[in-house]
């Protein structure tokens, strides 16, 4: 029998987004079936198999959230889960995407898109994902959230660029590594929040709230990764650890340990760093030389603080009918904080 | 000096289109400029690469030319280039993903976007590529011209796949050669015709006309593709000859000379197709069986009567201001079925 005082906040939160999170998954087979139908089976299976991965469908539900928080309440007419879907599938369209230029051959936990069927399949998979959501996101959001949406997608291929700029800095500063994270994650989870505060009649200062809550739970995510990175559990994350740093990839902990080390330590981590050879087998060192200088404690502390700030901007929705989804939105911020994998 | 008798119809229709084409060319670089300002220069500059390097244009004209058919006058507060360029975007986008995805190393005589940038570069830039352009057909065309658009890349997408199916299969008949040409090339030519007769305020039939103009328009330029590619000179198409037949892929001719061929020569034909040993040295041997068996001129003949059934679909425009556009159009299509490269 389940005991009451066993129940965490993560399993409280999971109950409070089911429903939304059923009829997200409802929305997404149901609109995959209408506009694959008579399209080749190979589409379908590669879309199926691409989509339906286990993800957690973030995106999406945070738009159904924004736009019941700005008072979207249905009427029938207007389905706000399709309007949301258009989130998932552009997230899918990038990871589809990312495989392939990665080439990864993992996502998850089982063999990626382009480990499965190959580079075509990965390449035109994403695109028809990312052409329908660009549709529905006009046809269903109108002009105003199609601009809003492409201004982040162009922000995110251009914090693409930047990433493959400073991949050969090793100098790189918290500044630019915020504005890289800014462009590649944190915009797009903006703009779900913001063309779901749209999509519920927000007024101005409401849709900047939901914006800024999106960029700063864009960025902790993003930090958690980079964190998850040196000390997740492979078991539970699906991906090996220390892939960032024998990619070379300057993330958060390293740059906030470069930044406060001796000179001699600094230049032992450059070293590693630039050096094919010599990263095979240093990841300890790295990971003993970062925690020596609270790279890693100071990379949290630095996700609490953003998540901290941009909770307390949701507090003008003081609404009582507000109470639930406010709720929800701050216990997704603690989960995107606490999460393991 | 010049002699009059010396000008050709190709002559002609390039002075005809010459100022068009001018607008064309400026509005891309206007908004070029304009979305990627404060972008990585990277970016910037592997879109200008990819962008201008010579193409003949013909889809944001054809787009031009159907909205004026269809009435549409310039009043300064509609800009139909910007609403045109979005379909040399989307083709730009297809070109750097289909070299990704071939590993074409070259593109009209210099090197490709991927190889010369890399694979992240064309991926990436595809995609703002094609972001941007689903941005412009949703602002200037709303939400219709969205949908046709939409439909088009979803069934080009579609036509890949039906493609990689084809791939396997050497008793392709021609009723799959031309569902597959549709998807991949016709579709998104007639979108173009039909988004720009939207533009110009068409009737049903008008636009239907315009729609019908674009798939035979881009069904016959397919059919002179595969064409060139065994017929073509490789420097003026800028391309090796007896790509499609190295690459094992079924084009009309000879799809045709499969058709009408004795058990004995179909069997052979069938033989060099499915061995890659057997295909290295193959070529002017399946070159003289596709002749044997009037495979180029029989496609040649299809392509023909394709243009004229659908030139002869426009005699509804009939009004005498039609008649500039018209002969133009006409002249596109003659163009078409004459090109060399």
């Amino acid at each position: 029998m389940a005991d009451a005082a066993m129940t965490t906040p993560k399993d409280e939160l999971m109950v409070a987004i089911a429903p939304d999170v059923a009829k997200i998954e409802q929305s997404m087979r149901e609109d995959l079936q209408e506009v694959t139908t008579g399209s080749d089976p190979l589409l379908s299976e590669v879309l199926e198999y691409g989509i339906f991965n286990g993800g957690k469908r973030l995106r999406p539900l945070l738009l159904v959230l924004a736009a019941r928080l700005c008072g979207f309440r249905s009427d029938g007419k207007r389905d706000i889960y399709k309007l949301a879907i258009a989130f998932e599938y552009l997230h899918g369209a990038t990871l589809f995407h990312d495989d392939v230029i990665d080439r990864a051959d993992m996502r998850r936990g089982k063999p990626s898109v382009n480990k499965k069927f190959g580079v075509v399949a990965a390449i035109l998979g994403g695109d028809f994902l990312h052409s329908r959501s660009m549709f529905l996101v006009g046809a269903l959001g109108g002009i105003d959230a199609l601009k809003i949406f492409c201004q982040a997608t162009n922000a995110m291929v251009d914090g693409e660029f930047l990433q493959l700029r400073n991949a050969q800095n090793y100098n790189l500063s918290e500044d630019d590594y915020f504005a890289a994270v800014k462009g590649k994650t944190a915009l797009l989870i903006a703009a779900t929040c913001e063309i779901g505060a749209l999509a519920g009649g927000a007024t101005t200062i409401q849709q900047h709230a939901l914006a800024e809550y999106g960029i700063g739970l864009g960025t902790a995510f993003q930090i958690i990764d980079d964190l998850l990175d040196y000390q997740g559990e492979t078991v539970q994350t699906g991906k090996a650890v220390g892939n960032d740093f024998q990619e070379g990839k300057m993330t958060l902990p390293l740059i906030l340990a470069l930044s406060s080390a001796s000179a001699e330590d600094k230049a032992r981590l450059l070293f590693l760093l630039e050096n094919e050879s010599a990263r095979q087998d240093g990841f300890s060192e790295v990971y003993g030389l970062i925690e020596k200088y609270d790279g890693f404690s100071s990379s949290r502390k630095r996700a609490e603080s953003i998540v901290a700030k941009v909770v307390a901007g949701l507090r003008l929705f003081s609404g009582e009918e507000c109470r639930p989804v406010l709720s929800v939105l701050n216990a997704l911020a603690q989960y995107v904080l606490a999460r393991k994998k």
